[in-house]
């Protein structure tokens, strides 16, 4: 029997700014909603876009299962409707991990990067997801101090970025987007393994267009623009194959 | 014959908010001059405090010295006039290199630590000493993507920094003070050594009394409280020598 949200009692475990945590019959696994709302400057921009979770949780399916080809652990156990994923409940770690290949966005503003300069090795970040301090950047002796995670920890979380930033530029740039930049959140499993939880989409990546440059992000929404919504289904066109649009009724992209 | 600034003809390299530095007429040497220009607030608080810069010029004499005696590369050469310091030209990195044994400050503002919370081991942290962008966090990433320094430089300077905190934490307890956190700068001498530069005064640390936890540093000029000469002045009577304030005639320190 396929679990399916509209099957069982959903009870919400917690509510994010865009997706919903469901609890399941398996305490080791909880349904992540991905809604429709889009939120950007610290708060200061909000909107509700109609398909908007569902591009984004296709998308993340994807890059998951991509992922985990390559032996990266993610959280993804399958998508149980085209805006609801199954996945392993983690324990979180409270960190942005951020990974820039290009220099770009708040970088651009914090430090005399040259617009658009290659960054190579990527610049790995971490800032810390607290709300109330208005995730402040951290280094590895501040993460340690606070106990947000060990210096081992933060190790391993580096290295499988760098995997994860290889493998995704790689698999994107055949689909002729650049991986500019990407966060990415961590947790722990009951192993205490480092697992890659949360979500990869337009909403926390840069993709450009190989080409033009154009923005396939976020980034839209953020200037104000609109076609945000249609960005996502470009990219929901270009990563999944004809049979994975076809499974989940995605309806044809037109230019 | 010593070399005095009221001998030679002074030849300004560049000044400071706090420090001017001199040509000499061994191009591997400068003299620094410790003005009596006082700031704080990035800039927004400011002042002239008649005896500031001898007091900071002793202090950091005689901490150069202590460190020496460790086995640390310094700039210091020799005092040339209780307020003119003769030192190694050093091609300056720019870094802030912050050490943090105790949680005050803008620490205590950007992340939730507890007032006064003991930092074993310390808290190490880089700032970007650029005006135009406000002397911003790095993290090593950044730091060489920028190409500030390379990676063994800065597993160099986070060593180096250890053990600075060490000797004067000790040097410094058995005169009554705590040294709750301090910021240095270093520099590349002809040979590409990571010297110790700049200075380490009350300007640049943060000393408590053992005792009352007392400031005896710049957060009496921060508060906008008075006293702050004064409490630089007790400085120099604890950690002189009777000798070393006898020679640079260092008024007596009353109570
Ligand atoms: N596998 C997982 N198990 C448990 N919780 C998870 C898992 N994956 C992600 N989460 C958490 O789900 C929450 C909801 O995500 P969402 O992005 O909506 O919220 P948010 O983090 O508050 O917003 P923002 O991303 O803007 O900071 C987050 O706290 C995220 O860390
Ligand atoms: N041994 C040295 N050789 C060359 N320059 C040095 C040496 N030691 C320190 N300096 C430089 O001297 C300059 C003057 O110092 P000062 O503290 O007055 O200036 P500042 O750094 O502009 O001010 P702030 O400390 O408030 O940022 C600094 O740029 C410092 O890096
Ligand atoms: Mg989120
Ligand atoms: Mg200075």
């Amino acid at each position: 029997m396929e679990l399916n949200m509209s099957e069982i009692t959903k009870e919400l475990l917690y509510t994010g700014k865009a997706k919903d945590v469901y609890k399941t019959e398996n305490e080791n696994e909880v349904i992540i909603k991905f809604r429709d709302d889009i939120t950007a400057l610290d708060g200061g921009r909000k909107d509700t876009l109609s398909k908007k979770g569902e591009y984004n949780a296709l998308i993340s399916a994807k890059l998951f299962q991509i992922l985990e080809e390559r032996g990266i652990k993610t959280q993804f156990i399958r998508l149980v409707e085209p805006n609801e994923m199954l996945t392993k409940s983690l324990d979180m770690i409270p960190l942005e991990v951020i990974c820039r290949n290009i220099a770009t966005g708040s970088l651009l503003r914090k430090y005399p990067f040259h617009r658009n300069q290659e960054l190579n090795p990527p610049i790995i970040q971490f800032d810390y997801k607290n709300d109330v301090y208005h995730d402040p950047m951290l280094n590895d002796s501040i993460i340690t101090a606070l106990k947000i995670a060990s210096q081992e920890q933060l190790d391993k979380i580096r290295e499988i970025t760098h995997v994860i930033n290889k493998v995704l530029s790689k698999f994107l740039k055949e689909k002729g987007l650049i991986l500019v930049d990407f966060k990415i959140e961590f947790g722990l499993d009951t192993e205490g393994n480092i697992v890659l939880g949360d979500e990869i989409s337009p909403d926390t990546t840069r993709l450009w267009d190989s080409e033009t440059l154009d923005n396939f992000d976020k980034d839209i929404f953020r200037k104000g623009e609109e076609g945000v919504v249609d960005a996502y289904h470009k990219v929901v066109d270009l990563v999944l194959t004809t049979e994975e649009k076809e499974k989940w009724n995605v309806e044809k992209f037109e230019d």
